[in-house]
């Protein structure tokens, strides 16, 4: 992966150097509807870059990561003549980026992108990597390319204006790299409540500098996910399932963390059946995350259903088969696990006896 | 670029071969309704792995490289469960491996893809190199990214088919890749019939061979277009605009390779004006294309139409300005040469002059 990562509270500063430094024909800044409202103005204030560029606005939400938005921000690009030249900002949650990074990465081919999360989910996660992507045919992320940011800028500044939902959402995935990392992360980030009121940046961008390096030195392993990458996919088996679950047949949402934090405990709970996963570091987990998001409410009526989405995973090597990424202990995982329907179904038992539902 | 090139004329043992020596979960054989009736039962008929193989079929004509017809082909495959470990074939001319490539690069961010190509244009030109895209917003090529696949298979036995028409469309850009070789290529290519019949696939295949390794030195130096492959485009920026005048002002069809040889000549003349190419050297051009593939009729009424296409290229560093490659000689290409609407205008003048129009 060739992007930079640069972590500062000095946003604007460090996009009007990226700039001068670069020779680009023309800037978009791509927002959605809430980060147009909170963030834009701030960032306006601050940079001429931003003030001069165009604005491309997407709606806000998960949902509108389709078909139609992806066609809509080709069209504004096509009829402002952006040429290959062009920087594309995504200014904004993983929605912003995910989509975003796609419309970029196909619009003449490609223009540079550069990432500036402003949600912590987003920052630990989706601005790092390269995943670009739209939900298509009722499934999450079913199309979409790996296409690298030019530059990613990770600041808590934007942070202040979120909620503890939020926070929590992106928390999820510094959890599950802690988990992937080792026992001291893992302790580390059992031991910080980041729902605390204020939220101190200063605390915080150290365990996410933390977070977002581990996920770096896999993606860079394994740019294209041939392998070690997919370990990133731990909890995000089950956490998919959920969210469409959530989204298809509750008509409902849920938010990707904590469809996570509900995965990680599910998918914890197969390495530890099927792995030797130590059983008190489960139950710790499944506490924190029982006392921190609370439990995603599923029956046994739901497991045909989430078996289905489970089924259509990308990740899945045979069709027809359902693939984990497993762990023997903090920092061990095995990667293309087949787990059979039955001990799913199992596993998503002891979840439910686990969070008291 | 890391496709491998395959010269044969034996396919279907080729693609036994290399099915054999892979892993795929499943195979997907996309076609056009022409190659599905002519190509696809004599494959079938050899081949076990194609008569197995899923098939996708699109209507034929490169104005359904479109959204429609790529959302069609992530609903099929999404619909088929296709895991991102599936092999996609495509077996057609260029718009074929366009849409289907797209299609397949950007379904579960990417499956493993197979280039089959079965008219000269699409062996010489868009089978090699990665390029895929579909046409949007009344422009060529507009979405799309490179993507490169595994294997491309060339053979001229699919040729036997393809008319006086389909043969001479392919050879603009074998004349195109010769000017940007050298003079002795260019003498090869222009004292070579490709319209005499019947065709003879063993003469050919030499030539078809030298021409594809001249784009692929180009390609392998420069995949992504950031500066050399760009001299690919000899030609085609005027090509391109005379495409677009004839789909979207004519709503008629002019095949890429007629256009890409009067924008040769069109280039050409730019390259005399400017570049101080040799006269002589563009006259013996402007004639093999005179008694070829004829004029395409325009007039200076049509001049401000393909300006606008030509603003609209891809390859323009500064929107606004047109970009070209120009030769000062043979095999001495310039890229990124801003030239004036004027002096366009003014080469128009000439090409219509030299054509007799």
């Amino acid at each position: 992966m060739n992007t930079k990562l640069i972590f500062t509270n000095n946003v604007a500063d460090t996009l009007e150097k990226y700039v001068a430094e670069n020779n680009f024909s023309d800037i978009f800044v791509h927002v959605d509807v809430n980060t147009a409202k909170f963030v834009m103005p701030i960032l306006e204030s601050q940079s001429e870059t931003i003030r001069k560029a165009h604005k491309i606005t997407s709606p806000a939400g998960d949902d509108n990561k389709n078909i139609e938005q992806l066609t809509g921000l080709w069209k504004q690009l096509s009829d402002a003549q952006a040429t290959r030249s062009a920087l594309f900002i995504n200014l904004g949650g993983g929605m912003v980026s995910d989509l975003g990074g796609l419309a970029a990465a196909t619009f003449k081919r490609g223009l540079t992108v550069v990432n500036v999360p402003t949600t912590l989910l987003s920052a630990v996660d989706a601005s790092v990597g390269g995943k670009t992507g739209i939900n298509f045919n009722g499934f999450k992320n079913h199309v979409g390319l790996f296409y690298c940011p030019d530059v990613v800028i990770i600041s808590t500044v934007f942070f202040q204006t979120l909620t503890n939902y939020d926070m929590l959402s992106g928390y999820a995935e510094m959890i599950k790299h802690a988990m992937l990392k080792g026992k001291q992360c893992f302790d580390k980030v059992m031991a910080y409540d980041v729902t605390l009121p204020p939220v101190n940046p200063d605390a915080l961008i150290g365990l996410i500098k933390e977070s977002v390096l581990i996920k770096k030195d896999v993606v860079d392993a394994d740019p294209h996910e041939s392998g070690l990458r997919k370990v990133l996919n731990y909890g995000h088996t089950i956490g998919h399932a959920l969210e469409s679950l959530a989204v298809n047949d509750r008509k409902s949402t849920l938010a990707h963390g904590f469809a996570v934090a509900q995965g990680l405990v599910v998918e914890t709970v197969l390495s530890n059946m099927l792995k030797g996963f130590d059983s008190a570091e489960l139950h710790k987990l499944a506490t924190y995350v029982k006392n921190s998001y609370g439990p995603y409410d599923i029956t046994c009526d739901d497991y045909p259903k989430l078996l289905e989405y489970m089924r259509q995973d990308k990740k899945n090597i045979d069709s027809g088969n359902i693939d984990f990424v497993l762990l023997s202990d903090f920092g061990k995982p095995e990667i293309n696990v087949t787990v059979s329907e039955k001990d799913i179904c199992v596993a998503l038992d002891i979840y439910r006896d686990l969070m008291g539902i």
